[in-house]
């Protein structure tokens, strides 16, 4: 910190990202990054844009993308935003929808970023303590509130809300946004997207940082009523006109096109954590119920800190909270099936 | 607007950028682009890194591209920030230094973008009255204030400050940072750069967005005292931990490395500007002498905003700004000197 500081930095504890070690060649199951590289459509598009229009701006409103993603997805382009990657999406929603001094509900696990938003754009919050099995206890987000935001399925845990539960959170919340958080709700989980046109308190957002196999590219989008998609829009345009580069919007277009490659990726890796899944539970551990690229598990005996140190050594990279109510636990990306066969390996020479 | 949105979005007014019309083929004049290509070796080797990698986070420090410009500028990497184009930084700077209650100073005539992240950040503010001929009354900048932010050479007109004057800025105002915007530094001005182990208060702030041709691919960078660069870090993490994509990292660290190619093209823009003001003055324009890549122009007799709306007419883009003071100017970019030929031909043709 120094006197130049502003008070607002001041106050601020950022949000930590996985690590990156570059000492050596680590399997790498710790940031929830796809195992599988994007499709091949997406590398011949990008490498054919690279050329001399790079010296012009790209288009602020990212309208080609707008469109792809409104006709992937049967709605319309007015009901699309889409920014550098879903954490800035997530940080411009907080500026549009949310106010201080009327605190927002979100769960006390949960991806660990939005209190970090809630703290630099000065938003109060409430957390709502998460029941001992990870659920939701949903009368508690039902109370008075500035607006909610649930990922869905909940990040580290995995776990995954029925669309009525959902629905049941909007009709009780019709004055106040309720934000889903979907970044991972491709494997496996069913997209509240449907409830669009019924709730126009509802945004929806998503990344193609996981399914399409993205995250080098930084492409998120949002989905709404067109007046929050307005709301989003206006912030943007007040703190970054271009926040997609030339490149990324056109590779963000094929990945979208292209969905038989992205169906049959994301099917693996569902495959590969039911796999994994039936492999660690005979290894005694606790596994939540998943329908992320992840699983978050528990083991009776062994410290989830002591297994993450000891799978690092072995140059596999897993992620630990060093936080209450979860420290006892070790969130694992789904990696490749021979990944995976690496991590199970390793952990059988410790657990016996 | 809509009963959803947050106080501070419904009080927002957006920056708006330059038009980017898509209905016919247009020499643009109007975005301060660089009319030539990036350097053939940035190309390349984007297209090199366009593979299976985009599936993995990029660096979210962009420790590589730290480390050319803090070589090529002789700062040491600490002293470097880098975020998705020179607007971001702003952005990030803003929030970083600037405190409510606390009137930051800039001028009255300058980038339009400073009381929109001032509106979007609560940031109070004072503007600076330039004199009639758009230099800046230095002894107004001198008093109290909460921060300073000047962009030199200025925007919209072009006009370059010493820095000497810069300097008297900086040593009247030591407990409050100094942002210097270099947007257009490199076409004839001189970097305030060699102030900054002497000033701690001082951020410069660039970007490879005019100089170095690459306005698509979003990348803007920041240089002061590490405990500035510190204080970006902080908002970046708390905002987007990753807000360079793998392809930009890649490509501006190659953009910085060709400094034959940078130094031949900015030659070349100024070359071309020089001409063009000479041609513009015996029309008997009005133009402000501009260390920039635009010229900012007036005619004695011919209407600067029918003069913009006639060369739209011909295909010819340049950007009119309906505002106090500046409405009967236009901000022309220079492009390459065949179409500043064709620019100045069509002007010929209406003024006689």
């Amino acid at each position: 910190m120094s006197k130049y500081w502003s008070k607002l930095a001041a106050g601020l504890e950022p949000y930590v990202p996985g690590e990156q070690p570059k000492d050596r060649k680590y399997i790498k199951l710790n940031t929830n990054e796809n195992p599988y590289p994007p499709s091949p459509k997406v590398i011949d598009a990008i490498k054919a844009a690279v050329d001399e229009n790079l010296k012009l701006y790209p288009d602020p409103n990212g309208v080609a993308l707008k469109m792809t993603l409104a006709n992937y997805y049967g709605l319309n382009q007015e009901q699309v935003f889409v920014g550098n990657g879903s954490d800035e999406v997530l940080a411009f929603s907080f500026m549009a929808f949310f106010d201080p001094n009327n605190p927002i509900l979100f769960p006390d696990i949960t991806y660990s970023f939005y209190p970090v938003y809630a703290k630099v754009f000065k938003i109060d919050y409430e957390l709502v303590p998460l029941n001992d099995d990870f659920t939701i206890p949903i009368d508690k987000l039902l109370k008075d509130n500035g607006g909610v935001i649930i990922p869905n399925p909940n990040a580290p845990t995995g776990s995954f809300l029925t669309l009525e539960f959902i629905e049941e959170i909007l009709s009780h919340n019709k004055e106040k946004v309720v934000i889903v958080d979907e970044a991972y709700v491709d494997f496996g989980g069913v997209s509240a997207l449907t409830l669009i046109d019924k709730y126009p308190n509802l945004l929806v957002i998503q990344t193609l940082s996981k399914s399409r196999s993205l995250a080098g590219l930084r492409v998120g989008f949002a989905m709404g009523h067109e007046d929050l998609i307005k709301g989003l829009d206006t912030i943007k345009n007040s703190i970054n006109s271009y926040t997609l580069d030339r490149l990324a919007l056109i590779g963000a277009v094929e990945a979208i096109k292209d969905d038989e490659y992205f169906q049959d990726k994301k099917n693996r890796i569902i495959s590969t954590r039911e796999k994994a899944t039936g492999q660690l539970s005979k290894m005694g551990f606790k596994i939540v119920p998943s329908k992320a690229n992840f699983v978050f598990i528990s083991h009776p005996t062994v410290k989830a800190e002591d297994l993450f140190i000891w799978l690092k050594e072995k140059s596999i990279l897993v992620r630990y909270f060093r936080q209450p109510r979860i420290d006892n636990y070790l969130r694992v990306s789904i990696g490749s099936d021979e990944e995976m066969d690496t991590f199970i390996k390793a952990l059988g020479s410790i657990i016996t």
